[in-house]
């Protein structure tokens, strides 16, 4: 794909960009403010800028005079970059020029992190977990009429020098057949153990060569949402993936209403029966997506929070939350897909990715060894942000962990206008700080229906940042807009007008809403300076900073430090792997290693309960301002801060 | 029980026997002649004896006269013995009394053998396969909030010294209410791995302490009968034991007609339905007939023919009815029984008997496992004698075996009036040489239906020895009796009359009947003579044989010896062990050495397809006389003979 280069004038910004990217969305990257109030949806009209040079594609309204697109104005939420451009914001006063002078950080998107097989490989990570051996068996005769397993298991000895082996008895029931149908021609799966003692499993055989056919499926089993992956375990390439709701959610929006429900009569067999439906669901798009043959899928590895794992097991999770937070148990032995009801062949073996705790689960784990946290030599704080947030902070030498509850304000829980991040979610902000008319872009480029986790953040520091809410979340009562104004005794934003808007009201952030986030940020940024104290490091030591869940793939981490959710650091040390916990249950999909360490791991993981420790309610209630009570932890933006005050005096 | 003397006269034959036996029973064993062709059924009147001295019961009926009975005068089959006693059976003739000096043989059932649990735990045999452990567990707190299976396991190593413990999910999911139902007090059951490098599997968790409460099944699935046993792990009795007829009978009587239904589309399916459905019958009956809550029983074991298991086992044995004669398998791994579809616990493991070809099934190898032929210095034949017969050959050192098929002759099966042992059945027989008149002994004492195997051996050596039927199995032409006749071309002998009867015609023994026995014996004795030849050995060299099968139980050795079915030796030297399957299958209950032990004896047993062995052919011909054309194998025999032939004369 080619790159194209835009200067956006009279700010001077120069951003390089994708052939095909959208116009306004480019600004919000350079950091250049373009009053827009309907997400993107090319309704309200005010985003006009002029191309100056260079070639676009649409951005033609009949919000423009044909005079007006004549001399090169387009709408800049509408408009497609198809070469360098220059493009003209219109500055309607002198004052607004010196706006453009304020010091505001670019935004800041995590680096990615993606599995590298060939470093696994060679760093002697790599130990196949399931393979597949191709033998041309000799038939029997009068003379020699070995049964069909001993058979099968002589030349894999004989030929391919593989010895314990253990047959499954789906395997029995299969071989007669098999072995006859293309003349003793066969391929057996062999599923390796994790342990040096253990045994090799035969747990399929198939007629002919089929060596080349060797899949796995990796999958999240999430309390909101279920993700899968099929994976070719000879490429280590992901062919399909899919995600689904958990159909568990109409029982519960999160673990402990699920307990409770569980704990009715029939309740767990019925949570149990809602997880697997989905999960099938999940398999029969990614299977069907990647075009395989259910006999070719050998494993299934699965990871999931400690009630999540309990609720798909059909394990009483009665006691994750009650006092002393007890879970049945921690480390699950190798299952039947089949035998838990999912659509998958009799020989496919589940794998079930250990715990730490009842609030530290398989998740977290599988993110731990995922991300390679626990081999590492940089002191690392791990970071899977949710309705829970789990801390994780250590190296190859230690890793202690914590979980705390955030609240839903995350994921657009408790707002007055709070969604998921789905098409009408407002994802990203700025303001003009004169006027204080808004910028908004929507997930999908459509009109505004609700606010999502990254984009309240990206408000809430924008806002604290211009001044426009104070280090406790007000609004400045002397602003003159009617943007802001006080509905029903409360203090809000209004981001968009009804006739902009998806839901005929007006969209709106308030200051209820901003307490929430407050609340959020500090209970997660209390939860990493708890965990810091007890195990004896200071921020300052913390050498990388690693973000998992699906909030932080959009999270601007400037925004993000502004708030005080995360501790202010190089974003450079940051990295974003998305989904921890399905990154993991795919690293033990393809080696048996990451399985074989696991177990040590999660013995090594020491757990906090922070409710238990003295010091984390004192954290908790210094963490409850912009950014903190002490400004000093956050220096950058002390120093930003300053300086506003300075060019705005 | 008390035990008394009775001394048959003029006979002047002493038999001693216990209270309460029935008097024409004791006189069949003693060699005593008595007509009666009611079988025992009080009907035909014929069995009149005078109890000259001592106490009977019974023998009362309407067939004798007010004057008779003063005189002393009983129906044998109807009197019951109460005393020591002296009785005098009424001789018609004086040539009748020297008849009484020919020499016949005494009644010789072989001396059953029973499992000594003391004699292996004094050898060293004895290693508990379940064991279950008692442990009062602290209660987790705030400080120590272990998951539920990880406080299990810590306390198991620390007071019990068990390591490398593995935990089944049921186990997962019970733990959390079983912990908590009895304030932490719980009882492990573990389940120890046949190899040393195994590990110890926990199936079960039970509240509060159940160690005394330690029970397992064993069964033996045969192809026309399924026997179950419960047995107590602490004491090794057998507390209950039932049988009944594989459901599968009305599909085929045996395996080779199972294996033609199971390959029709859905056959497999419905044949394992059916053997479940009966397996599950016996095991209703015999856990509710011990009285046992299924949460005690841990393990069920199960030995079967090939086929049979198979079929249990839901596995296609389509190939083992066609050369060159290959199963699928002849090792299974633990499984669980409940997935088998047995109505048992979801904890509970099936361990099942391990096979050394299509026709050397689990039931044979469980026999040779349960009868200790591969412990043993002495050379031994193991026979176990049915539809199929079976012949194992060796000692500690090395071990031979090949199967034959015998027809159903022995168990009633392709005779005019042939039936199984069951009431009515002929099971006992003498016959007056004279007059010719029998002696018929039913199974139940009732009147006669038919003739089962025991029965139908009887009856032939007792033709055969006293020249009524030649070494062909030709009745003599010559003699003058109203019972030996010609029926539709075919000569017969009468054994009950139509009136005498329960099935409103006269119950007659066939020429046609006796050829199918001759073959069925030629069968197996020249099974038993090529297999010993293979191997390098004589029967002079064998020093036991063990009988097993369900017809085993009943034979009369020296009858079986006379027409030549087994090898003459001394009866002393031949044991019976009963249903060795079942008996196999409870010695792998109580102890993991056989279940150690049996892969390596499997392994052992050199397997003969007689089929495929030259000289069995011309054994078998040899075989097609009473007892065989080499009258110098059966020295006693022929010595019995020469002098009835002196005394005749």
């Amino acid at each position: 794909m080619s790159r194209h280069t835009i200067k956006f004038l009279p700010h001077d910004k120069v951003l390089a960009v994708e052939d095909g990217d959208n116009l306004i969305r480019a600004a919000m990257e350079a950091g250049v403010h373009i009053n827009a109030s309907c997400g993107g949806g090319g309704v309200c009209g005010k985003c006009r800028v002029m191309i100056e040079e260079g070639v676009v594609a649409a951005g033609v309204s009949e919000k423009l005079s044909p005079a007006d697109l004549a001399r090169g104005y387009r709408l800049a939420c509408q408009t497609v970059v198809k070469s360098d451009l220059v493009v003209r914001v219109p500055i309607e006063s002198v004052i607004d020029a010196s706006v453009l002078k304020l010091p505001v950080p670019p935004r800041r998107a995590a680096r990615i992190k993606e599995i590298n097989l060939e470093e696994l490989r060679d760093k002697g990570l790599f130990v196949a977990p399931v393979e597949k051996k191709y033998l041309e068996l000799p038939a029997p005769s009068a003379q020699e009429n070995l049964p069909d397993v001993t058979r099968l298991i002589s030349y894999l000895k004989l030929k391919c020098d593989e010895h314990r082996l253990e047959v499954d008895l789906a395997v029995i029931r299969k071989i007669p057949d098999v072995l006859r149908a293309d003349d003793f021609k066969v391929t057996a799966t062999l599923v390796r153990p994790v342990r040096d003692d253990g045994k090799t499993r035969i747990i399929n055989v198939q007629s002919g060569d089929t060596v080349d056919r060797n899949y796995a499926i990796a999958m999240d089993v999430g309390t909101t949402t279920i993700y899968g992956q099929v994976i070719d375990l000879k490429t280590g390439e992901v062919l399909a993936e899919h995600g689904a709701f958990n159909g568990q959610i109409s029982y519960g929006e999160d673990v402990i209403t699920r307990i409770v429900y569980a704990e009715k009569p029939g309740g767990l067999e019925q949570l149990h029966g809602v997880v697997i439906k989905t999960i099938n669901q999940v398999l029969e798009k990614i299977v069907q997506g990647a075009g395989l043959d259910h006999d070719d899928i050998s494993t299934i590895t699965l990871a999931g929070n400690t009630t999540m794992t309990q609720l798909m097991l059909k394990i009483n999770p009665r006691y994750i939350r009650r006092a002393p937070y007890v879970p049945a148990s921690t480390l699950y032995p190798p299952l039947k897909a089949a035998d838990l009801g999912m659509a998958l062949g009799e020989h496919v073996i589940a794998l079930v990715y250990p715990e730490v705790s009842s609030y530290v689960g398989g998740d977290i784990v599988a993110g731990v060894m995922g991300s390679g946290i626990y081999r590492t030599e940089e002191l690392t704080l791990y970071l899977d942000v949710g309705t829970n947030a789990e801390i994780v902070i250590g190296n190859k030498d230690w890793l202690a962990c914590a979980a705390c509850s955030a609240g839903p304000a995350f994921e657009g829980g408790g707002l007055k206008f709070g969604m998921r991040a789905a098409p009408g979610a407002i994802e990203d902000f700025s303001i003009d700080p004169l006027t204080l008319e808004p910028m908004i872009i929507t997930i999908g480029n459509v009109r505004p229906k609700g606010i999502c986790g990254s984009g309240l953040i990206t408000m809430v520091a924008t806002l604290f940042e211009m001044g426009i809410i104070d280090n406790l979340g007000k609004f400045n009562r002397d602003l003159d807009t009617p943007r802001i104004r006080k509905d029903d005794g409360v203090y809000e934003y209004v981001l968009a007008w009804k006739e902009e808007s998806q839901v005929d009201r007006d969209v709106v952030l308030t200051e209820i809403d901003i307490e929430n986030l407050i609340r959020a940020k500090g209970a997660i940024y209390s939860g990493c300076m708890t965990l810091l104290t007890e195990v004896g490091v200071t921020i300052q030591d913390v050498e990388r900073i690693i973000l998992a869940g699906g909030f932080g793939s959009f999270v601007d981490l400037e925004k993000a430090m502004t708030i005080g959710l995360l501790p202010e650091m190089d974003p450079d040390k940051v990295t974003f792997i998305g989904n921890g916990s399905l990154m993991g249950a795919r690293m033990s999909s393809l080696t048996n290693r990451i399985r074989k360490d696991v177990v040590e791991v999660t013995r090594k993981m020491t757990n906090f309960e922070l409710s238990d420790t003295a010091s984390y309610m004192d954290n908790y209630v210094a963490a409850l301002f912009l950014p903190h009570t002490d400004m000093n932890q956050f220096p950058h933006l002390k120093a930003r801060l300053e300086a506003r005050k300075v060019t705005a005096k």
